[in-house]
């Protein structure tokens, strides 16, 4: 073995350079006193009880908040899921969560084995309010916060220590009475949260819910919920662990609390500080589906869920939600939300069961392949051989997915990805559900050519794909005219099946006109959407345009390109149909 | 104080149901025998070193790789941002990645202080390819891995034990070769990766780096990076720490060894796993800006350092590039990258430095004028008063940001916010910098009403803003008239300022022709931006076309809705021209 030196200078890399950003602003968050922490020998043996707050600490945030009709679409997905303990909104602050709560019990769609929550301050009048929203329901908890830190006693409520003890207290008494009036028969629990916990003496926070709990009198059977958040995320996540011990240590009545994780995650480490205080002995965890809610949002819950399902622990949640998939999830929360999760959004993003790497891929392969000689040894299913395969983390299938080796167009040239060559070298800009449907071709097309085709090569799959099909329908000349009065006229001269045919159609727009005259010619279209754009600046430039339509039952993208939006508007309707004519659309 | 129950049946949270989920596929992680750990007593003081990898393992893994142009981008915004250790790319692996390395030797754009380096294989004529990429560089390092971890012994390469070390070793001796030949005058320094060090035996993984250090022979001015990277995060991210801990403890020349760090993110704790590990004694940490890279992305260097920052720890990175911001460093990476950064990414996300509560928006009003009184009372600038303020962990301005209180519009209705109405009730699609632009009417108009606007009070000012405008252009008539010969023909009639003219326009298209119309009736329009959208399935649709227009310098925003999609594209233009005209387009 040669051990010689190189004869070549040593790299000493050169020495960071101060920012010039203003860090002395700012002061460290000081440490726990707690050398004696246990958690960090602890690992996680089951799942936490799980709280969804979508319907209240997400919807609060959202730029646009759920209409009721969407937040009845993720309260039935949460059902479905199985989460059993949901905050469904804060009746006293809002007439539309109000409603919304009152909707729920009065449609009877919520079921047995599922506790609503709702949040509300300590004033007496919301109190009030809030237990009237909740008259009729079967099990219902009710949550109420003040602020405890020493920042809001100081700047936000100028109260005391005292003052802010009192109002947890007398704020508890008024829940109990109000509920007592307004909830006859409804199964009731208590939830108190000391606000910004994560922000509060540790010493306070449990004095108060000491006090909180002298008036609710937690015991066997008769749970108190203690709900410590991380309003506010503030230092690295091994700090809210030894908060959560600290503070599960020093409180009354351990045996009939339920300690509550409520994360949020400014620090980009809620998943963890949450994983973290489960290790230290919390019992429940807040937080919504791919976490949204106020700034960066509340931690997870199809993170932290997953994260125990790919240890082996049943999460007691479906991320499949009765099979129709974690895609399905994730379009269904996109829907109600509108936002989108991010394509390297763990278990869900659109990239997080990718490999691009050929040697990722090569790995992936050969560990298929041994997942299923050992099944085969072992006279098995491949499902029941214990997972293990390099670079994936969990069986894409076990959620609905699909592993996907992406095949790398043309990478030793560096032109990039299928995406990259029509977008930057031809200025399109295809809509999603188009660019899926393309991958798909390119994709049959590699198959074909040993995983290799070039940049030109796909320019000519599109090409031949989508632009330059002329059976059975060729556009050979057509007049538009559009006046500001309303209505256009077509004289259009098609060429179908090799017989020129004229046709004359009418409709309140050029493509409208055109879809009437092409039903003359026995294409029956529905036009499901249509975008059109500039391929770059300037009136000279061309357009695109991209219809997705409804032929013969068949969901089919047709695109035109021309100088003339029109014109490249009806190239695109041809387009659709020769497609579904010659059903060359990939299967989905 | 009352301390009665309540009367109520108290509810007792039904237990969770098993999930339907195959969770018995998976085994646990193994925990760490570290029972004497101790970071977790310890806190973070200082910035490890950074090292980029965007350029190779971020760009290895985008749908879309960067082209030379975006790469040369990608490397000049890590130089501007003080990244002085830059992974450049995988030369031996690809052709674009070798004449970009050679392209930022040749073109002298490498500062002094920086120090590139590239990953390679072990083979022979891949070292050799490496070293000659690398010739006549001032600071270059080698990366050299082989995967050492249990499974891709067994599954992928058939290797064993002592076969994966002498790869290392013979690996390690070859790039000493090649490089004493191949890259005289450069100052030369070196990096082994263990292959997937977090799913390997530490033993294994330290006695390969001993191994790899009596070949390279570390000493004091000559150091070794020892890379550790979580290739696939595979536990919480204590094990991380406890792993890098272990590793510290047993391996030799400690002193002469930067431990390295690169984690994935694949369980969402690449950032806690990076904070603990840098706690259990790690020097330099591997990833990539906002966390590109395979799957689920290496871990997110923004988010790792801004943690820093938020603690008062300089993080020898300026997060605003020079001044430029944050989100400019976003726009960069986006463009590089063509993937977005998502609205509640820490510290750059679009909804980040936003409160939707009112109560959160009255504490953070509170917050800001304490500071502006303690300001006062020391008679310093506020940006010297030590930062707390509620729910804002840091001072938006410190990153060229601001703090946005969103006023809700209408949310006692339920009928949410200004995009929600205009999707949703109009079906208008804004492209995101319409939105923005349209977003500042409606705050200028709320400041006018005491943050109040109804609903109804969105569409008539996106109305009166946008569709409304007949001054000084208004569209009085037009024939259009479009042929697939090529060229329109516009005869238009417009009234301006109060007369009627009338103009006839050509161009190849009916927008490239009506704008001919417009420049002889005085307006200078170059139209930048166009894009056109169906309002819903079927002929009948009404279309919305947007129109971003440069008019006297100044971008502005048209908007037209009409059935026919000429019509709606010709307004949008006049709109853009009348806004423009009467000024109206709020300050950026």
């Amino acid at each position: 073995m040669t051990t010689h030196r190189t004869g070549l200078p040593s790299n000493v890399v050169a020495p960071q350079k101060a920012s010039p950003m203003p860090f002395g602003r700012y002061r460290p968050f000081a440490p726990i006193d707690l050398p004696d922490r246990t958690w960090p020998s602890q690992t996680i043996t089951k799942a936490p009880r799980w709280l969804s707050t979508d319907l209240r600490d997400g919807n609060q945030a959202l730029i646009d908040p759920m209409t009721p009709v969407r937040k009845r679409r993720m309260f039935e997905l949460l059902v479905r899921m199985g989460y059993q303990e949901i905050e469904v909104g804060f009746p006293s602050a809002s007439e539309t969560d109000f409603a919304f709560v009152r909707s729920l019990i009065e449609d009877d769609v919520i079921p047995d084995d599922v506790t609503i929550s709702v949040l509300t301050q300590a004033r007496e009048d919301l109190i009030e309010r809030t237990t009237q929203a909740l008259t009729g329901a079967r099990r219902a908890n009710i949550h109420l916060y003040n602020a405890v830190a020493p920042l809001f006693r100081r700047v936000v409520f100028h109260a005391s220590k005292d003052e802010v003890r009192a109002i947890a207290t007398r704020g508890t008494e008024l829940v109990m009475k109000h509920a007592e009036q307004n909830m006859p028969g409804t199964a009731f629990g208590y939830q108190y949260s000391p606000e910004i916990f994560t922000g509060a003496e540790l010493e306070f926070s449990v004095e108060v819910c000491n006090a909180v709990m002298d008036v609710w009198q937690p015991e066997d059977g008769r749970e108190i919920i203690l709900n410590l958040p991380a309003t506010v995320e503030m230092a690295t996540p091994n700090t809210y662990a030894d908060q959560i011990e600290w503070f599960g240590r020093n409180v009354e009545h351990r045996e009939n609390v339920a300690i509550s994780l409520h994360p949020h995650n400014d620090r980009g480490t809620a998943v963890a500080a949450t994983e973290l205080a489960l290790m230290a002995g919390a019992d429940r965890v807040e937080g919504c589906l791919f976490g949204h809610g106020e700034r960066t949002g509340n931690v997870d819950l199809v993170t932290v869920g997953m994260n125990l399902f790919s240890q082996g622990i049943d999460p007691q949640v479906d991320f499949t939600a009765g099979g129709i998939g974690i895609d399905e999830v994730r379009r269904t929360v996109e829907y109600c939300t509108s936002l989108p999760v991010h394509p390297r959004h763990p278990y869900a993003g659109d990239l997080v069961y990718t490999a691009f790497s050929g040697s990722h891929q090569d790995a992936i392969k050969k560990g298929l392949e041994d997942l299923d000689r050992i099944a085969a040894e072992q006279g098995v299913d491949v499902s029941e051989v214990p997972w293990e395969a390099p670079y994936l983390p969990i069986d894409p299938h076990d959620v609905g997915r699909t592993y996907e080796a992406v095949i790398r167009v043309n990478s030793q040239s560096g032109k990039g990805g299928v995406s990259y060559l029509l977008k930057t070298e031809h200025q399109l800009d295809l809509p999603r559900r188009l660019q899926i449907e393309f991958s798909r071709v390119v994709q049959g097309l590699t198959e074909g050519e040993a995983g290799e085709i070039s940049a030109d090569g796909i320019w000519t799959a599109f090409s031949q794909e989508y632009l330059e099909r002329e059976e059975p329908y060729s556009l050979v000349t057509f007049t538009s005219t559009t006046s500001s009065d309303g209505h256009d006229q077509q004289v259009v001269d098609l060429v179908v099946r090799g017989e020129e045919r004229s046709f004359k159609g009418e409709g309140n727009g050029p493509v409208d006109a055109f879809v009437d005259g092409m039903r003359q010619a026995g294409a029956d279209i529905r036009v499901l959407d249509y975008t059109e754009h500039a391929l770059s600046a300037g009136g000279d430039a061309l357009a695109a345009a991209y219809v997705e339509a409804e032929i013969a039952g068949e969901i089919v993208w047709g695109v035109g390109i021309h100088a003339n939006i029109v014109t490249a508007s009806l190239r695109a309707v041809v387009s659709a149909a020769n497609r579904a004519a010659a059903q060359t659309i990939p299967a989905v």
